[in-house]
């Protein structure tokens, strides 16, 4: 397990969300799989939970669906964000969750190895296949010391993030350890663990100790608990130290998470909106600390004050414990349980006006506001903001107003709530289940193999670190499409170019789609690990990207759904091809056989030059794009996976 | 004050909602108010609160702004529907209400006389003047007897949908009363008062009794009741009764409220939803007997059991009574309190799939859904129908089940919070008050006045009852733009005719827009009293319409904003207009002069024809139309109405 090389992960445990899972669920049919091989599979519900038409309940009738016969568990919607509800009712220390969503790594928080990917790798794992992942470095985080008063776990991450920016633990493993951890509950490490995506982590990892047992027995699941801990003795590839005493509220500012600085240098500016919620402050603490502060005053007539539960459990832990009842006195809006905001599912705030939230990322228009302003805090200085009206470190707040730093008395058991979930069927009932496949739920397209050769124009020419946002947008337009490939191909690139799905449109014939090909700068397809990103565009007859270099998880999806990841051997050759110039490329089975060498020539006809490309498939990647993909490879086989192959 | 004859009334108090209230703001802004002349006017924020992108919060700040500078109090999102969060802190008996919403007759409940009017109307009642309505009969219903278990109000102004459809009350005032009266709540008369609107009455007025200093108590404001009741010799126009005791539960199929059956003849139908909450149901009482039936229960998984909280102080109450959390515990997704999907902000149903809902409205598409099947009940039929997964009569599952009837023990005193009501500013500070107009907050377009002659094409020829929501749709893609003409005007007619929008900008040249005709059948203009059916097609051009009748509002609002409703003398003319004919009215000052006939010769210039028209404008209706509406003839004069004419 040498760092840089690719190891395969046997996977315990997967989750879904519906906005990834309607494809997921697609892709389980397209296999041809009859039942989960997992111990445990659950699709939750919290994404798309809007509703402004009709397509979000049919996908939440799909998924339901689909649970029943495939042996999944149904989280239904209102049950919550799928991070803390599995942590809560199946997370269990030392197992391995692949999850079709970034944050799946909270989970790292009760010792498990957690992973969030794309969804045809988690469809892959829920078939019994092993998770193929770069073997990342594993970088010791030691916690010392204890947080002061009006400084909490989303401190520490965003301490983090201040150090070493968005792109910090690329290829690492984050692993805590030390004496401060002793302070952390349970869902404090969620905080931190959740965030580890906004570092760039493959995951992160906290010790199973008495915190999780805590933990497990408030869930009434003392029974899941095993101790795991690194030996005293381990050694890593990199560390690093946080004092927790000497930490103050910080906050991220517009509009990266990496852009942190102390609350007290931004603190006066007017706000328009504070939310609390997401799972990246999920826990029932972080609502009360919130409702603590708020009992018995107002929210500033100026600021929509928006709660978010993240769970039905902590929603009803909430409110018996009466701090439901302190928000709403004070002025909060109660919004269902779910992601809402976090994903730009609503919220969204006015133009140019502050928000401040304790969500994870807020990237340029995430909000679903083109021109936001969006700042990541602690729950502690959202409510603090909230009441005065502007940016507040909590502290000056406390002192001014001579508030002491509420003491919490949690409840030690939480309202555990099992029927919330539909368990699987049984194998005999499940197998009679016809899915449910409303009009809007297209199916996955035919996914052909590999043509011999390739020939047609550049439709388009982008320049460096296109994200797959750009190439397969989200947002309440585009997102109600993500079961329907056809009508979501309609969106593709329309951020770059508005025109491109017509221009693809116009090359097809009536009895297939039009070749043509997209030519990428650096690090294409960065971003999330969407893969509309490849089959949108592989819909309306892209086979080929030609780039300077690709970001990892889009290379990959490129390659599962059978379009070439192509480089230029020469830089400089980007700069010889226009849009519009038509490119062919020919003897391509021959080129992509087992042990041939990984080049290509590619001829541009219109300007009649020759261009050297590479590729870095391995052989079995070769055989995945000729054969069309991950799903023509494998369908019709024993899902097992009975292709004498692994990936 | 014969029925019939037009009346003009002093108003007390006015209410707006943010998806009219914009519009109201910006004709307040047109009028040159400078403060609001009632005893109480509220701007309530209960609509658009999705908030998919930035509209919505852009809103919430401009009305805001208004409110602080026209001494308006504002009501921030999260406080809930306008209709019961009035009757808890404003409503007083004996008092005129005016309101920019059509459910505004609830208010009835409290022995006010309320009124739901377009919200020019609104506007002018703000500024000081008469609202002037046609005098209609009055109804007095009597009720006898004691409701039974299972059954409530709603079951009550079901039974009146039941026995007189959806026109049965035009025109009429509903007077209840009778001994049956003493077993409503005020809130139970509010789910009655509310409905009078699906009756098409003009509203519904209770006395105001114990029931109602009971309420106001409850309220903290028991200062402000005073009793009201007819005189017990009192003679109405038309009576009807009811014995409760003989009611049982009902149920209003798709698509009409009209279509009202037992709910036993439509047991064991498959449900995919069942919603509380609406002004149609927004007591306590209506979520507390739906929580005392699913608690210690499970809601059926196939089933999205939406609990929509219409007021922040009944969430209160609900929360601190433990029935928030037996809802969290069934399964119940709690939203954040509006109206949400009463009028299509989310909630949207799969095609095809029932919804049990305690709304008011089931018209076709109303929820978001094209297909939809919407039914509408009382919280007793529908939390009963959540536990089952089908349509299920209350009495017989708990005959099944053997389930007594929940007795309830409600608070006498409510959670009364005033500090979520942002008061009037006083007057020297309101004057300094800029209003805060977002990028997509467009300001009202200039209304030039009538030409002297008016040609051009017929852009459009309809049929019979062509409805103000075929004109300018509502619904969750239009909503957000009510405050921004001219990209409202985009929808314009394209339920009927996508291209109309188009065409009517083709004809427009750089100075001036295209001017053109609508012609229309029978009733045109039904519906919904939006005055943006008037505006918005002016504002591409519309001077004149031409059909065989009006509704009434819709007739009202094309006057005020100096759109010519004219009809056919002979109405097998319509047969000889058509679609693209262009058409020519000449000496139209003189012919809209005080006194002169009311009668117009419209040439057909393509076919070289002329037809006899008509219209129905009193002398000051005529001045309004021909000076371009009601804001440019009273802008700039003293808004008091120093204008000599009264309309």
């Amino acid at each position: 397990m040498e760092p840089g090389q690719e190891i395969g992960l046997r996977i315990d445990q997967t989750l879904t969300q519906d906005a990834t899972g309607t494809l997921v669920m697609q892709e389980l049919e397209a296999l041809g799989l009859d039942r989960v091989r997992t111990e445990a599979s659950v699709q939750y519900v919290d994404h798309n939970l809007l509703q402004a038409d009709e397509r979000n309940a049919e996908d939440h009738a799909f998924l339901r669906s689909a649970c029943r016969r495939f042996g999944i568990w149904y989280s239904k919607p209102g049950n919550g964000v799928s991070h803390p509800t599995h942590m809560q009712y199946f997370g269990i220390p030392g197992k391995a969750l692949a999850g079709s969503d970034s944050h799946t790594c909270a989970a790292g928080s009760l010792g498990m190895l957690a992973l969030g990917t794309g969804g045809l790798e988690v469809a892959l794992a829920m078939a019994g296949r092993p998770l193929h992942v770069t073997m990342p470095e594993i970088w010791g985080i030691r916690l010392t010391g204890r947080l002061p008063e009006w400084v909490s776990a989303k401190d520490v991450v965003l301490e983090l993030l201040r150090r070493h920016g968005v792109k910090g633990a690329v290829n690492r493993i984050l692993e805590y350890h030390g004496p401060g951890l002793e302070q952390l509950s349970a869902m404090d490490r969620h905080v931190i663990a959740n965030m580890g995506a906004e570092l760039g982590a493959t995951t992160s990892v906290f010790p199973a100790d008495a915190a999780v047992r805590d933990f497990l027995r408030a869930e009434e699941r003392e029974a899941d608990f095993r101790e795991l801990a690194a030996e005293p003795d381990a050694v890593y590839d990199l560390t690093d130290e946080i004092d927790l005493s000497a930490l103050e509220p910080l906050i991220a500012r517009p509009t990266s998470p990496g852009n942190v600085v102390p609350v007290r240098e931004v603190a006066g500016e007017p706000i328009g909106q504070a939310v609390i919620g997401s799972s990246a402050n999920p826990g029932l603490r972080d609502f009360a600390i919130a409702a603590a502060i708020v009992v018995g005053r107002q929210t500033h007539a100026a600021v929509s004050f928006d709660v978010n539960p993240t769970s039905r459990e902590i929603l009803a832990d909430l409110t018996r414990t009466g701090s439901t009842f302190d928000l709403i006195a004070a002025g909060a809006r109660i919004h269902q349980a779910g992601c809402l905001g976090c994903i730009g599912m609503g919220q969204a705030p006015a133009p140019g006006r502050n928000s401040l939230r304790t969500f994870p990322r807020n990237f340029p228009g995430r909000s679903g506001t083109e021109e936001d302003a969006v700042w990541l805090c602690s729950p502690e200085t959202a409510a603090v903001s909230a009441l005065t009206g502007e940016i507040t470190d909590p502290r000056d707040w406390a002192a001014k107003e001579s508030v002491p730093y509420p003491r919490l008395r949690l409840p030690e058991h939480a309202s555990v709530n099992r029927a919330m979930f539909e368990p699987p069927l049984p194998p005999e009932q499940a197998a009679r289940i016809e899915l449910e496949r409303g009009p809007n739920i297209s199916g996955l397209p035919d996914f052909e193999p590999l043509p011999d050769v390739l020939a047609g124009p550049v439709l388009l020419k982008c320049g460096d670190n296109v994200s797959t946002d750009e190439i397969s947008p989200a947002g309440a337009k585009a997102l109600p499409y993500r079961s329907n490939i056809p009508k979501l191909a309609e969106f593709t690139f329309t951020r770059l170019d508005p025109d491109y799905p017509r221009r693809a449109a116009d090359l097809a014939t009536d009895s297939r789609t039009g070749q043509h090909f997209v030519v990428g700068g650096e690090n294409y397809g960065q971003g999330s690990s969407r893969e509309h990103a490849a089959i949108t565009p592989r819909h309306l007859g892209l086979r080929a990207v030609v780039a300077k270099s690709y970001a990892r998880i889009h290379w990959q999806n490129l390659a599962n759904f059978g379009v070439l990841p192509l480089e230029f051997d020469q830089p400089a050759d980007y700069d010889r091809i226009d849009p519009g110039d038509r490119l062919r490329l020919e003897n391509l089975h021959a080129a992509l056989a087992p042990r041939a060498e990984p080049r290509l020539r590619l001829h541009n006809t219109t300007k009649d030059e020759t261009y050297q490309l590479r590729h870095r498939l391995s052989d079995d990647r070769r055989r995945t794009v000729v054969a069309g993909g991950i799903i023509p490879r494998l369908a019709g086989t024993d899902s097992s996976g009975a292709p004498s192959a692994t990936r």
